[in-house]
This record gives structure tokens, sequence and C-alpha cells, in this order.
């Protein structure tokens, strides 16, 4: 992605309604809201990924002469509209959540402000990007909190959706806690640990198993991790890998790491008798990691059988998001400025209740309690208002206004969510190193009580309206 | 991904054996089978897709200073390997079967016949690429069943995983089957036809939406899909919709293609209403489009519901093949031959028994009924065995060797599934247009009966195995 141009990363639909707004001479500055409507696989909340790519794809707009000429060889853009993309440049404002943080559903990740044209056109590639990364984040982090402290691994490039599916996808596995990946590509990238041993074509290249281990002992006895069950995981592969660990250690070799890896069977029944064994033979520091179709729900169930497996390598189910590998981010118009003017709000109502939006220009407050400091709420407002923490605050869920909650001044505190990162078309925020974006979300990840990450009805958090919005929203309601 | 080196897009494990083998001085040359264990979607059929790129991929493959460095960063890998790879080129031979096939569990895919540190290189890539457009032509396969006729387009790219998944998803979309998609880039690629018109923004931008349909039409009249359900469907969206056409008509515009689309309500009840409103105002030729969270499950039901749809955009549910994410393809060795002497079959076995692989240097025959042109089954055997369709065939189930089936000589026909399309590292295949390749698989389609591609409990085909073959396979099974 750093060297593909994805200028025409971008659905036909923008291009043909940019021309409308070229042709009609609209220059109105737009306000779009990126956000989604859903948490992933019936949680109570998501985590924010994909923004330095998005800043990146921003940046790096800009209309090649192949462009160029790929477009007006579908007849349908006149020559002034192409000559105008010739030269194109974004030039608006962008406001984002910082990545890695606790998001929730219904408010904007990302707010665009430019002129409608531009606004448009950036539509498709910014949720492409931040859809992808914030799915896999949000699903890293709720297989790691199963994990419950274990080193988790992504291992899922093989049955990733492509190759930047992988790459990318393992950035924001990492973001949402995974220890490491196995994807060196992304290890290049973003500089975070690649992790990985062998496969079982190492162990059947070998006239024998044992032979397999030893050869692999010997290559790499700071990172040795042996796979058990190419042939028989109890009654060879273990006794095998026991054997190697011994000539290591008869042979005075001290291992940084060392362990054995399962990756088919009855992984809790396979592990306790691993621990048995290994731990009869003198190797209680050896490592069990196992690997095979987990994801969170099956990690918990393995720890609540008694598993003695410390080490996660998770693929499929965590790379793909399995059981919902989608995150239904929309981009949504809410306010049009005319000739400098006010924002005017913009509302899209829908015969689905859910598809109705929250008008204006907008941004995002987090309400932590401040003793505990655990979020209270969120509370969507338009920009001009403002707050006094000293002063109470009046909550009120906008699908039922009846059910307030006063919280006393003093007892919050608040910050404002959405950060500036573009200005004018130029990037003014610099992202943090993705190791440093893991250190945030795991601190934003405390700021949710257990009730709130469980994977059985999570409490949700409430994200409320500020009077001033609902009262725009429901005049609206009521206009249309 | 045609401009970005792929060639760390590998698991570092892969490079950990690679040098495991380099050291050990083991040349042998191995055969490597990608297949895959279960049909998406509980069908019982697959499309094969991604040939292409796993061809450009292979050609591709070169480790450039920079990623030398970074594997040396590691600390893992010795100069003499770095050295190695520095002027690494794959130089094996690579069998496949070609874009668009229609393909069954259990036979290989992509067969890679190369010595075992190329072989294991490129594991990881090769799965990542035939996994992602499988999964995607598949799907696509499935929904352009459900739509019977009527056109589907691809419309998921803001839904994908990643930049890529959009793009090469797209790709694969128009090998199973629609007829278009909305992403650009992949139409700039591939030559395939883009599609869209406007979004709802594009309504809210006016003020109102009379005023905005009429300027879409004056934009594109040949292409006028005016998108009805921005405020309300039948008492708003269609009235201002049949005003603008008739104002049309009035003016004497004809349009290649006009009509509407719904993205929300019921989309059976308002689809029906709506035909009826334009067909009362003399539209009858006005399309009847619609998305929103289509599938092919919704687009069979909506069909059975008399829906006046004849058009499908579909997106989320198709890029991400929402209920079935991954396609589980395996790369495993199957045979090994040392100093240039006869292949020596390879066997893994399993706690799981599924995960069981056939051993030994093979290829595939698919099996034609003379008559009608329809799939028989298919014969894995090893690559010295020949038929001859003049003689009657015995074919059996390898988990059920006792029912066995006797083809009468010159009732069938028989195809060698895999082709060669890489020798001695030099691709020596040219993949078809994208296009083309869709009219391949159209073909390929109609050799299935209904009963295989229905949704429901689907015939399964037979995947049979030679008696040579299954001996083998025993006698391995037996010594293991």
């Amino acid at each position: 992605m750093s060297t593909l141009n994805l200028t025409l990363l971008t659905d036909l639909y923008e291009l043909t309604m940019m021309q409308g707004y070229f042709k009609t001479g609209n220059h109105d500055v737009a306000v779009f809201d990126a956000f989604y409507r859903n948490n992933p696989s019936g949680g109570a909340y998501a985590i924010c990924a994909g923004l330095e790519q998005v800043i990146d794809y921003i940046e790096h707009l800009s209309f090649q002469k192949e462009d160029i000429d790929y477009l007006r060889s579908l007849g349908i853009f006149n020559e002034d509209f192409l000559e105008y993309l010739s030269t194109f440049k974004f030039s608006g404002d962008i406001y984002a959540i910082a990545e890695g943080t606790v998001i929730f559903p219904r408010e904007p990740l990302v707010k665009v402000v430019a002129p409608i044209m531009e606004a448009q056109l950036i539509e498709t590639a910014l949720l492409n990007i931040i859809n992808h990364q914030s799915l896999i984040a949000t699903k890293a982090a709720r297989v790691c909190y199963a994990a419950n402290g274990d080193g988790v691994m992504e291992f899922g490039l093989r049955r990733a959706q492509g190759p930047d599916s992988g790459t990318y996808g393992a950035r924001a596995a990492i973001i949402g806690g995974c220890k490491g990946t196995s994807n060196v590509l992304t290890g290049q990238m973003f500089d975070v640990p690649v992790l990985g041993t062998h496969a079982h074509s190492w162990i059947m290249s070998f006239p024998d198993e044992y032979t397999a281990f030893k050869t692999y002992a010997q290559l790499y006895p700071d990172a040795c991790t042996l796979l058990v069950d190419t042939y028989d995981t109890l009654n060879s592969g273990i006794p095998n890998a026991i054997r190697v660990f011994t000539e290591m250690r008869d042979a005075g070799i001290t291992s940084k790491s060392y362990g054995i890896r399962m990756d088919s069977g009855d992984l809790a029944y396979l592990s306790k008798k691993a621990r048995k064994m290994l731990d009869d033979a003198g190797f209680e520091d050896a490592i069990i990691s196992a690997s095979n179709d987990l994801d969170e729900y099956l990690i918990q169930s393995l720890k609540i059988q008694g598993s003695q497996i410390t080490s996660w390598g998770v693929g499929t189910n965590l790379i793909t998001s399995k059981d919902n590998p989608s995150f239904g981010g929309v981009y949504k118009l809410a306010a049009i400025q005319k000739d400098g003017g006010d924002f005017v709000p913009k509302i899209k109502l829908s015969e689905n209740s859910e598809k109705v939006t929250n008008p204006g220009n907008k941004t995002i407050y987090r309400i932590y309690d401040k003793e505990t400091g655990k979020i209270r709420g969120d509370l969507i407002c338009l920009v001009d208002e403002s707050y006094d923490t000293s002063q109470d605050l009046k909550l009120f869920d906008p699908n039922e206004p009846w059910k307030k909650t006063i919280l006393p001044g003093g007892s919050y505190t608040m910050k404002e969510l959405l950060i500036p990162v573009i200005k004018n078309g130029k990037a003014i925020y610099h992202s943090p190193k993705v190791m440093d974006i893991q250190k945030f979300c795991n601190k934003e990840k405390e700021t949710l009580w257990d009730e709130s990450k469980r994977f059985v009805n999570p409490q949700k958090i409430h994200v409320d309206l500020s009077q001033k919005l609902y009262d725009i929203r429901n005049q609206l309601l009521n206009q249309a």
C-alpha cells in the first residue's frame, strides 16, 4: 500500500458525483462522519485502527496520466473535469480518533471537513482502511482478553483475504494486543516482533521425527519450539521432543525459549498430558503452545478446562474476524457550509430507523469516572459546545430520553476524542509506532470494566447526545 | 500488488526452515500440493481463482538489499544464508488448475515441484492469493446462481478487508460471474466493467430530492439510475424519479439505461409497488435495482416473494464471503525426490483424520458424461498413470472403497486439470483476460447439474483415488 497508487481505489459513483458537483459549480464545504453502527461479535466496544494508512492515502492522492487516460476511456467524464483531476490535491481538514482507542457505535471515528467534491472522493478508501483495521484490532483485543495475559501470536497470513489483508491485518492485530506476527513483511514495515519455527513439512522431510527435532534444535537452540503432532503427539512427538531437550540439557545448552507446539487433536487433554510428561522429565519451563482454529471462545473454553497451554497461535479466525468479518463503518453527510456561512445540519432518513444519521458538525467527549478512571459514557455534541467538569452533567439516552443520569460536578473528567490530523490537506499528526499504539491500547482497555469486555451479553456503554444536538435531530426529523 | 515487492510476504517459519535446509545441505526436490478440504458455505463445489497473481508473485520473487538488511536485523540468519537469498530466484516447476474451473475438495489446485527450500518459501503467499480469490469467486458464483440471469454488481470495496481485498476480490467476483464492479482500480487493472451512479449524500447536498434527480439525469442521461430511498421511497423517491423520467421523455431524451435503486426497507414489497408505479407511468423498461446486505439466500428469497428487482448490487456479504470468510486451503508435502531418483511419497498423519494427506506426485483427471457433458467425478492419480476412455473405468470412494461404480468404455471423456504454468522458474502460461476467464467459468458452471448448485444439501461430486494411489496411501498409513 505504501507504493501502490491508491487514487483509483474508489467506487465509480464517487467520481460521477464529483463530476456532478464540478459541473454544477458546487464548492460547498461538507462535513462527513465515518462511524459504525454495531460492535463486532456482539461485544460492547471496538478498537479504532488504520489512521496512519488513511493519512498516508490522503497525502499521496494524485491522479497520474494513466489514471486520467483510463477515466477518459470510460466515456463518461468530460475533459474539463479530467483536467481538474489531473492537478487534484486534497485540501480539506480531517479529525480522527487516535488508533488504539476504545470506541463505540454511532460516534464519528473520522470527520472530514472539505469541499464536497474532495470529501466525496475519499469515502471509499477511507472506509476500506478503517473498517478493515478496526475490525481486526477489535478481534485481537477479544482474543487477548480470553488469553488473559498469555502471549497471542497472529498466524493468519495464509488465510487472509489477500496480501494487504494479511499485512495490515497483522498490524491491527498487534495494536489490539498480539505479541507478534508470523508475517515477515509486517515485521519489516512496522518494526513489530515476528515469530515462528517450523511446519509439518520440516518433520516430514527428514527420515524420522527425532532427527528433524534434533536438527532444528541444533540450528535454533534459543527459540526451540518443536511441532509435536505430525505423527502421534503423545506416543511420538512429545517423547522425541523430550529426548532432544534432554540431549540439549546434557550438552549444557541453555535455551532462551523452548517448548512444544500442538496443531491438532484435543488441545485440553493433550496439553495436560504434555505438561505432565515435560514436568516429569524436568522441563517445567518448557512452553506449551497451540494453534488450530483458535478464537476467543475456544481459548476461554480451553482455559476453563484447565488446559496447560500458555502461548496461542491464532490464524484464520483472527485475521478474517471469522464470526463477524466486516466492521460495517459508513460515511455520511452531516452538514454543509455555503459561502463560508454556518454549517447547516443534514440528516439522512431511512426505512430502517437505525440508518437515520446524527446531523451537524460534531465532536465527541469521553467521560471518565474520576475515582476509577473507567468510562462512564461518551457524549456527542456540536463543535461549539463546551463543558465545565466542576458542574453537574446531565446525560440521557437519545433513544429513551426520559432515562436521565446526573454526574455531580467534580466526580468526572472529560476528554475530547476527535483530534485534528490533516489541516488544509497537510498531515499535522505524526502516527506513533505500532508497538506504542499497542501500549496505548492496553491502557485504553483498562478504562473498560470487565462487565463490558465479557463475551456473553456484555454491559453496553452509553453514547449520549447533547441536548442541543438532540433538539436539532428531532427538528430535522419532524420537518421531514 | 503489481508494484509492491511481496518477497517478504511470508511466514517467518518458511525462512527459518529454508535456512535449516540450506545449512544441512538439503537439495532434495519436493512436491507440495495446495488443496482445500471443505467447500465454502456448505456448497458442493468451488471456483478456482488467483493463478495470474501467483505467477506474477513467483516471477517477481527477489530479496532486495533492504529485505536482506531487515532479515539480518532479526539475529537468526547467518551471512552465508543471507548471501544465498540475495541472489535467490525460484527455479522450480508449478502446475495448476486454470482460473475459473469448478473444483472440489482434496484435489491439488496448485502443485509445486522444486528444491525444498524454494517450495517452502512460496507456501504462504501462494496460499494467501489462491485462498482469497477462490473464496470470492465461489461466493460470486453462488450469488449469480441465485440471481438466475439477472445482473449482479460487486459493490463491496468499502467493506473489504483492506485495499487488495477489495481490488483482487472484485477481480475474483467477476470471474465468478459478476457483471461489473464499483471498484475503479479493478476496472483499470483488469479491463472489466465499472458501474455506479450516486449515493445518498448526492441527494442530501441538494435543496430537495427532485432537484438532485433532475441534475443527475441531465448529467448522465445514458446511465440514469436514481437512488430513491433517501427520504421516503414510495411517497417521495419514486414519485420524484417518475417526474424526472417524464420530463426526460417529454424532452425527447432517450436513455440507454435508466431506473431506480433501493438501498433499504422491505425490498420485496417496495419493488412490487415501484414496478406498478413505474409501469403505470409508462416506464415499463425502467430497471429496478437493489442493494442492502444482499447475499445468495436473500436474493433467492426475494425472487420467491415475486420481487421485481432485476439488478443486484452486492457488497459486504460477497466481498468478505461473510458466512464463510476463509477458504481453508493448505499446502502439504506430498513427495520427495533425492538425487534425481524416483519421487518417494510422503504422508502427514494427524489426530484429526480429515487432516491426513494424499501422498505422491499426482495429477487429476476430470471425468465427464459423454452425452450430457456434465461432471461424473474427478480422479486423483499418480502422474505416471494413464487411461484409455474406450475402456471401462472403475471408480470407488476412498472412504468407502466397497462402493464401486463402473463407467462403460466410450460413455465418458477425461480431461487432465493440472497444467504446467511455470517451468524452471519461468512462466510458460499466459493468463487469459478476466472477462475471458468469466466466460470460461460460465461454461464450467454448466458442467454441474443444478442438484450440485443448490444451496441446501447439494449433491456432492465424487473425488476418487486411483487404485495405485489408494494402495500407496494405505501402505503408508499402515507403516506409520
